[in-house]
């Protein structure tokens, strides 16, 4: 992690990227389209949902990858065009070929991402006018519009850009943008999240490193247990820092990459978790000494899910019978006689009974982020997750989104 | 179902059975341990949680249902004696022994439950003092007292009584009490449940009826997704109608019992939903159309258990999306152009899209009680469950619950 360097900006800080924000009439008075060009054609990957009821833009999007390049990525927040039917699926090919029309691109170029409601039909007069506008104001200014573009009920954008030191003494840059925050809990993929670099490496290579990063960060999160219809995470890749050695697979600089888009992809989900929908906490789960690594992660999402833990959070009360009966209900196997619970380094729990430490665990969870450590004592595999507290606001918010 | 009548009362409409509900301080000012006696020794048989770490009391009973005959069952709310070891154990025997020797009972001959908070040992001293106060109590006029005894966030009393008719002319009787209303996904149990009934049953076909009914009723609700180390649900057949009949396997007799069990175990768990914690509305899931049983029920529990749907309930907004979404990230086989979704005699989604019927939809949702009906039409195997909205209250409850 020695050669990555976090920098100001955000993804146009990246060689040949140009992005725009504009305001189409989805969201009154507010960005609701961005668009993401690169000068040059790129390699790209994706992942996507796993929910059965894949949005419009994510079979479209699926369907222009095959052939791994890209050049454009268009996004509208404020409707999600899933559920959609045949109109659906027709206004998001046709999301493409008017970005692509506008930027003088094949259709198959350019990359479509949705977010918002589900059920509606697109308005496809303001989405066709917000496309020209975007590719009018495309830029390589600041592009806090970009991210506020694809935010819903977001709190803040998210965006990070970094720098990276190849072994060849060039240099070459990640940045990404994401956006959260209810419907989350990512399986092979996250909300939405689009992440360019400038550096020249194998497609097959940036898949599998793509992949590998996701599952450490995105797939480690949950906000709400719901699996949205629209995730998609994009990689575009379009070789301008003039690197030649990750065609050529040096090991070091690929090892270098792993760690930068590991650690992007990892930041991006926290800012996702730590502007969850109604979220006051952050709340990192460990579960350790598990005899699989799939039976500590269900532990972990058993524990990050149950609502009686989210609301005890919440109310910065130490209730950790909630966090033993999640852990006995979740199915994975345990002996209650073995496990340890801590609240930051206050151990609440020893063998499976209380060790009457509430009133410091207490302390513990006034904190803003808090480390809630499980050791089952069984095995050595472990899990962790991140997830939020569950508060009045959340219901607030959710009872009359729309 | 023509040979089952509601009665009023509770469980001490049951011949032979006495009950008492009686303060000893593990709820300032409120009944907090009920007893319930028969003056003969009856079978019995339970269904326990399947949560790794059962309680104390849940050990305990099943130690002692191992001899399938009880004749008291002593149980305290306030305190759920789960995850406290050793003396933990020893406690909820020794709850046993009080009983036992206040009724001049075999130990073995009484079962023990505890409901209430996780991780506290039970003080013994106050516990010993209520169990002979119960005894001296035990009476057969008003359940209510008992009723309210087993209550932890409960708003009201949960009983039900029903007379049956045999097929010799004479009636036999059927009661039972029980209490929710958080940590509420029961499997195989459910929360706290116990019925009488004084009609005489061979044990193994009593054990193999009471399963059938709890299956067709608790094993299928949840408020929370919580699954308690508590649940249990006891059923004492003492035999005093003196029907010769069910000892002989009369056939008819036996399925106006299977269908008097499962009204009154499904009606408790009724009770249960509609008290659900900060619920305001009460909704019956059902999923047809679906190529197994279990695919269907898994459909419905992710219906049920996403918090997204259930604010949306709580704030009366037809984001039918929602549902969708839950059932495309359950993991069962699902195509999503197919499926057709209810609100009541609404139908809001007519293959896998909406049909602009939101407003009359939420017209339905203003009700208290709600159908919500999913046709996959991939098969022919349906599940019905029931659940509650997700309201602030539930949060206000559970952020403090001590």
């Amino acid at each position: 992690m020695d050669k990555i360097y976090e920098i100001e900006g955000g993804i146009n800080s990246v060689k040949g990227i140009y992005s725009a924000g504009v305001c189409c009439g989805l969201k009154e008075g507010k960005e609701d389209l961005a668009l993401i060009y690169s000068e040059k054609i790129s390699d790209a990957v994706g992942v996507f949902t796993t929910n059965a009821f894949q949005a419009a833009p994510v079979l479209v999007t699926q369907e222009h990858l095959k052939q791994k390049r890209a050049q454009a990525i268009i996004i509208n927040s404020g409707n999600a065009n899933a559920c959609t039917g045949k109109i659906g699926f027709d206004n998001a090919n046709q999301m493409a070929q008017l970005t692509a029309s506008a930027l003088n691109l094949p259709t198959e170029s350019v990359l479509v991402a949705s977010t918002g409601m589900i059920g509606k039909q697109l308005p496809m007069g303001k989405i066709s006018s917000g496309i020209k506008k975007a590719a009018d104001n495309l830029n390589r200014l600041s592009t806090d519009t970009t991210a506020r573009a694809i935010m819903t009920t977001d709190t803040f954008p998210k965006e990070i850009a970094i720098e990276m030191e190849l072994s060849s003494e060039r240099k070459a840059r990640l940045a990404g943008i994401a956006k959260g925050s209810g419907m989350i809990r990512p399986n092979m993929a996250t909300k939405l999240c689009f992440l360019c670099t400038d550096l020249s490496i194998k497609p097959t290579i940036l898949e599998k490193i793509f992949r590998k990063a996701v599952n450490q960060s995105f797939n480690n999160i949950t906000v709400d247990g719901d699996m949205s219809t629209n995730d998609m995470a994009l990689l575009l890749s379009n070789g301008l820092a003039g690197n030649a050695c990750c065609r050529e697979c040096d090991l070091e600089d690929l090892a270098t990459f792993q760690d930068a888009l590991t650690y992007v992809c990892a930041h991006l989900a926290k800012m996702i978790i730590q502007d969850g929908e109604g979220a006051t906490k952050m709340i990192e789960i460990s579960v350790q000494g598990a005899l699989k690594q799939e039976e500590a992660k269900r532990a972990a999402y058993a524990i990050a899910e149950s609502p009686l833990v989210k609301t005890s959070f919440f109310g910065e009360r130490c209730l950790w019978g909630r966090i033993l009966a999640a852990i006995g209900y979740c199915g994975i196997r345990v002996n209650p006689e073995l496990v340890d619970v801590y609240y930051g380094p206050i151990q609440i729990v020893s063998k499976g009974t209380g060790t009457n430490q509430e009133a410091e665990a207490e302390k513990i969870l006034q904190q803003k982020h808090i480390n809630l450590l499980v050791n089952l004592h069984l095995g050595s595999e472990q899990a962790k997750i991140l997830t939020c507290d569950l508060s009045k606001e959340y219901v607030t918010i959710n009872m009359g989104y729309s």
